[in-house]
């Protein structure tokens, strides 16, 4: 079986992920925007950290209209911009796309199946160091792992195969239950994210703070109850999953996380669905995410100050 | 009964407080650092919203040690240099000397009483707005109540007379308990010090924005329910007094509070007496103010990033 793949956002994440399918051979149908005539002349390069290489026959679009129905929908989309895709998507879908949220965050695939009951939704959850470093250049610096999870797939070939078909393309990629798997990247990203925003900085420096460095891991116990909470009689986190990830990252480069790239660049912060609704899931199941919710309220207010809507 | 002052710190408080009881013909001495020569040669003008005027023949010193002994000492420096006190206050004491503590924040009597565990002790809590605008020029803008409460004192007499000779001196001055006082103040220092600092901005404008004003509330209560665990048999502050203190911060001029101003200007924060004390206070009685902790290690942060040391 060969799947027919586009890609919504060709960005960091789209770009690296739906590059590397097509370097393999896949067909692969990317969506641009401002990029779309630098590449439709130049093509798409990506240097990584496995090896840099060239696109030069992109299959590039400005409008999904003009793009084909595709078995696999890649969004890697910042999510502030998920109301896009109630216009993007319907011409990429026929009876049996599985759209795929590369995303950040809970309640995305909820929000999505709202607009579209019939369906098929999965997430994505990219473990990777990578940017547009310029126009149809991403750049790939550290890790690359991709794990996928179904939220409403009618059954699970689709989704194998395309964990096999990045498997093909050299990424690293693994299926797993889709609620606990966002709520553990939310153990990073929750408190790396805001503080790195809010305390204008970077995650090394915060990791050799010891104040800052403590309230991280009270943050991400937080979170882990949070999750433990919401995953009642489905799921737990070990608590011992928060020390994990501190060591993790005091072996990472000096890195900013995406959310302080946003706040650099003034855009929008993805504070919705990576802060606002796991507070309200765990709120709705007993738990209050204290010290998250006051994170998020310093991170509204800073959006509200300083960055352009 | 004519009592003899000094002031230690003749900024702000220490100078609008000190220059008023001069003003009324009260002996009081004061301690000069960087604008002695200055006051020496032009004297120390107060502008205040209640009358401007200038006092001419200050009697200042370089040193303690060229000043005589006084019946009382209004303590006005910042908490963060305390520890010159050990060596300031000796040549002011006599057997019955009063040193005030005029400081925000907990745990400032108890540390000076282990250096001088004979001493007369006592607190002060300005409600004031005012700052040094210029070599020996004090503005005061707003407000101006100082409350007294007693630490250590042998017989109250002496706090009733400063209480007496304030109100001479046309200040309003009460004598309340003091741990009770310290941490009302504390109701509203914790919340907007810290967080205008945190997220660089001044009170109205936190006030202004929903979900600051939502997580000033919450903070707010957080020290007022630190405050009843460590009260409890002794005091109470009813959980209305947050309300109290938004309502009383709406109608005041956008206003940078003294930590904010310590943070513009480079110079340490007060975050041990205004912070970590309290916090300590509170977990010894049980209680932890999670938000004021998270908002305490924030601070540590920043201070070691930004501020000279």
């Amino acid at each position: 079986m060969s799947l027919k793949y586009a890609v919504i956002g060709t960005g960091a994440i789209g770009g690296y992920y739906g590059g590397n399918l097509a370097h393999s051979g896949q067909e692969v149908h990317f969506l641009f925007h401002s990029d779309y005539d630098y590449v439709k002349e130049h093509g798409l390069q990506i240097d990584s950290i496995n090896g840099n290489f060239h696109l030069s026959d992109v299959l590039a679009y400005r409008k999904t209209k003009d793009m084909p129905a595709c078995d696999v929908v890649l969004v890697a989309l910042k999510s502030t911009n998920n109301s896009l895709l109630n216009e993007l998507l319907p011409p990429l879908l026929h009876q049996d796309t599985v759209v795929i949220l590369i995303q950040n965050g809970l309640g995305l695939e909820a929000d999505l199946q709202e607009t579209f009951p019939e369906l098929q939704i999965a997430g994505g959850l990219a473990f990777i160091c990578s940017s547009k470093i310029g126009k149809g250049h991403i750049g790939h610096f550290d890790y690359g792992k991709l794990n996928l999870g179904s939220y409403s797939c009618r059954d699970s070939k689709v989704l194998e195969q395309v964990c096999s078909d990045f498997e093909g393309a050299g990424i690293e990629s693994n299926i797993l239950e889709l609620e606990l798997a966002r709520w553990m990247k939310l153990v990073w990203n929750i408190p790396y994210n805001g503080m790195t925003v809010v305390l204008n900085t970077e995650t090394d420096i915060l990791m050799n703070h010891p104040s800052t460095a403590q309230l991280l891991k009270e943050m991400m116990l937080d979170v882990i109850r949070g999750a433990n909470h919401v995953g009642q009689g489905k799921f737990i986190i070990p608590e011992s999953y928060a020390d994990e990830m501190l060591q993790m990252t005091q072996q990472m480069k000096p890195y900013s996380p995406s959310m302080k790239l946003d706040f650099d660049a003034h855009r929008p912060l993805e504070i919705e669905y990576i802060y606002t609704r796991p507070i309200i899931e765990a709120q709705k199941a007993g738990y209050e995410m204290i010290r998250v919710s006051m994170l998020e309220k310093q991170l509204r207010f800073i959006q509200d100050q300083y960055i352009k809507k």
